[in-house]
């Protein structure tokens, strides 16, 4: 007979699911505010646009699973959850996630929100503030005193991500090209650019890019986003097309936040801006353009690291729903 | 047995082979400069890039064909060609090409350009000058007096491309959701770009343009790059946002234009600069901008329409072959 190692009856879940990533945490069901992570699980995307349905909710129950064995329980003890995901801002893909979830979790009482949205709930420990993520992707949302939530950007690749890790990556391929034709000025990002992508010289991008068969287009995606450190880096090391492309992609993700700010009717109120993800570890080079647009439309807004990870956010709003 | 409808022993053919059609002309060898093409075919697309590189082949061959048929001769008698070619601009392409043009156009003395080239060509008749194309995608390209060759943009949708037709009408549909978001003005756009995806509101926009298959992922590219119109119809009504996109594009147009003139050396020299492509349907709303800024670097250059379609352009360089 199995005995568990938790003496806790019940759990409370939180997940966070993103494009590479799927975290879940544990907490006791009776646990304060403050109760901590019992245990975590890992697995890879949980992004049903990405990877397709059956894939994410694979990796959501292999992540699940693995904080389960931490604890020596079974998934039924599991009482109350939320789960952060990308990819279902939208109707259409948040009614087939829920009912997914729903399906593999039938004892519990579920919440699926966007990734988005468990961040927010994470940055300001669920107070009304803002919240700005820029990773491969961006987007800010956030919440005020009467709880109204708004959002702005994360329309994906094709039509948004302002200011995120792939416009960076973008911007900084376009600058080199834009160079060698003599369009745009010289810039320093272009041997480590050309070195990316195995190439000499900027005419033998285009197969690279181009060529690329449905498979590797993705990580050929995955390259260019990856492109956004060549440009911190350089931009760092004092290249002004490279300081360009982070100043402008700094003022793209604070029109975003001026946006959730102005429809929150925050603009003169105290309350905190988080900043979340892989861009901002370019530091002052990104959050100080920021923090001065953001300070113009809301002198009393606080741009600041957020108080708590996603995942936690997560574990926070599974309490909410009890 | 067959004779032939045609007096003359031998023809020079010349090819315009885009990305969605493939042009081919048939004139008399014999004919000077101002020789009349005596006969047309057509077919669909010739990028190698786009359609691979046996669809590519067949296409040509089919538009060849066509127009050997109408003067009721066989392909043999032609002894000099020039195919101008989308996606043979960088040397990989363009020896995999030129390699089965060989194979499949053996008595011929052939020459394989740029569509970029043939343009130029036929715009400025092969004198020096300068050509700006703008349809689904965008480049410049130019000629002076010494016989230099120099180009700027032409890089694909990826990194390149700016003022294009894909590029205008990306930014259309950034518009609308940056609308939506509050993050931009209001536009008279998102009315019509929701209806051309068939959509009542800009939240159903991701799954339509995400959830595209491999197959149907070229239509939503063409859509985007069709709501260029769109922003031209929207622009010309007055719309703000709209004319902004246009001016944006026709700045960007002229950037490559003007790189492309101090390259080679013509800003102070008096030249044409010729403009070609779906985007100039705009008329003065995409002109204007584009001659004002091309006369701030080049105060003699002369904006107009081109001489001469770059399918005759292609005759024009067949005859500079032999």
């Amino acid at each position: 007979m199995m005995t568990s190692s938790s003496s806790s009856n019940s759990f409370r879940l939180g997940v966070d699911g993103g494009g590479t990533h799927t975290r879940a945490a544990l907490t006791d069901a009776a646990a304060d505010a403050q109760g901590n992570v019992l245990a975590e699980g890992h697995a890879e995307a949980a992004n049903l646009v990405r990877v397709g349905l059956p894939a994410a909710i694979n990796n959501i129950q292999r992540a699940v699973n693995e904080a389960c064995d931490k604890l020596n329980i079974n998934a039924e003890r599991i009482t109350s959850a939320c789960f952060g995901l990308a990819g279902v801002g939208n109707a259409k893909h948040h009614a087939a996630m829920l009912a997914a979830l729903q399906n593999v979790f039938p004892h519990v009482a579920l919440r699926l929100e966007t990734d988005a949205r468990i961040a927010l709930a994470g940055a300001t420990d669920l107070q009304p503030g803002v919240v700005i993520i820029a990773g491969t992707g961006s987007i800010s949302c956030g919440i005020n005193r009467a709880g109204k939530f708004a959002r702005a950007g994360g329309w994906g690749p094709v039509m948004g991500d302002e200011g995120s890790g792939s416009y960076i990556g973008r911007r900084a391929l376009e600058a080199v090209v834009m160079a060698f034709d003599q369009r745009g000025a010289p810039t320093s990002m272009t041997a480590e650019v050309l070195r990316q992508f195995g190439v000499t010289a900027a005419p033998e991008l285009p197969p690279v890019i181009y060529d690329a068969s449905p498979e590797e287009r993705q990580l050929i995606q995955q390259k260019i986003s990856q492109l956004s450190r060549v440009a911190v880096q350089c931009a760092q090391a004092g290249d002004w097309v490279a300081t360009q492309i982070l100043q402008a992609a700094s003022l793209e993700l604070a029109r975003a936040a001026c946006a959730v700010i102005t429809q929150l009717d925050l603009n003169h109120t105290r309350f905190p801006v988080a900043y979340v993800g892989g861009v901002f570890e370019a530091g002052e080079l990104m959050i100080a353009p920021l923090r001065a647009e953001i300070q113009r439309v809301a002198p009393q807004a606080e741009l600041g690291a957020p108080l708590y990870s996603p995942m936690v956010g997560a574990v926070k709003l599974a309490q909410q729903t009890l």
